[in-house]
């Protein structure tokens, strides 16, 4: 441990899942005094039509379109 | 917050994951005095082979044959 | 199935759990088709310190204080 | 209950999955007095390039490389 | 990995909570393929009053009364 | 989204929970492309005799022992 779950949407690259690891894991040694062999780091990818935010689907959301379209692009 | 999770078979249409993403929100509002904007709610949809019951895949279940084909049918 | 998960702030009341448990299970058999005694919830109750908006924890978050406050005097 | 969640690799086959749900089952009937009945277990399948450990995503560590391998070819 | 999540009620002994660790560990040796070290559980220990089914919480439930004053007592 | 889960041994002070969800979240932003208002982190603080490592609970893990005792210091 720390054994750490990240849901977002899908659409990032290997190399951003890759830095953004590194990364955390780096801090988890230095703020939380982990052991980096103990980093676990899970990203869990969902899509913009199953997940609401206000009761309303990111998918079908003015707020977040520009979101969903930068991820849709990449 | 709240932050809701639904772990569910897959094969609910878009309307309906809409219409319980939009209804939970109103409880969570009205029973919880949760802020609407703070109601998240992501779906988890999983197939019937990946979960069991009593040691069974549902998959293999003689006693949810109805409910894994209903949702195959939709 | 569906099994609901709800993150939440600690500080509401067992009639406050009881109604949102009626509510959304009666939701799940009318919107998602779901067997009531398939329907599953459990409460995952927080505290403001172990949760961040933003890179703030709740517990030092002034636009969440109001939040705050008001399940403290619950 | 138990509700059990057994995240893994992506790669075993129905069988393995058939006779892991029933071997823990028969367990937590023994050892944790529970009603077969209750026993639930959803597998969460997931791929080498989303899950890191120390840091280094599972697709790029050597020594993950065997255990990886091994999957794919089942 | 296999990373395995045990929610259940409170009140098994840490005695119980070994034994079942040991045994599944052996199984997802065995059967799944997995290294001992591995096998990952963490019990998600949960109290009668945050869990429903059916819509009803299980300290309501007079189905489950036994199995919760089962636990009590131990 | 990012929605981010550690799940970790309980004994980080809140200056290490506060620095790390900082730390994080930034970047969140800076790899991930993620808005900062978008980016939750929940800790989920376990104790060490209900988490088990090759079917050893790591209050009884003579390998861990250090990481246990430097926690239960602070």
């Amino acid at each position: 441990m720390p054994n750490i779950t990240v849901e977002l949407l899908a659409g990032r690259s290997v190399e951003q899942r890759r830095a953004f690891a590194r990364a955390v894991t780096d801090h988890a040694v230095e703020i939380l005094g982990a052991r980096p062999q103990d980093v676990r780091m899970v990203f869990n990818e969902i899509t913009p039509d199953i997940v609401a935010n206000g009761g309303v689907l990111a998918s079908e959301d003015p707020s977040r379109a520009a979101v969903v379209a930068a991820l849709d692009k990449s």
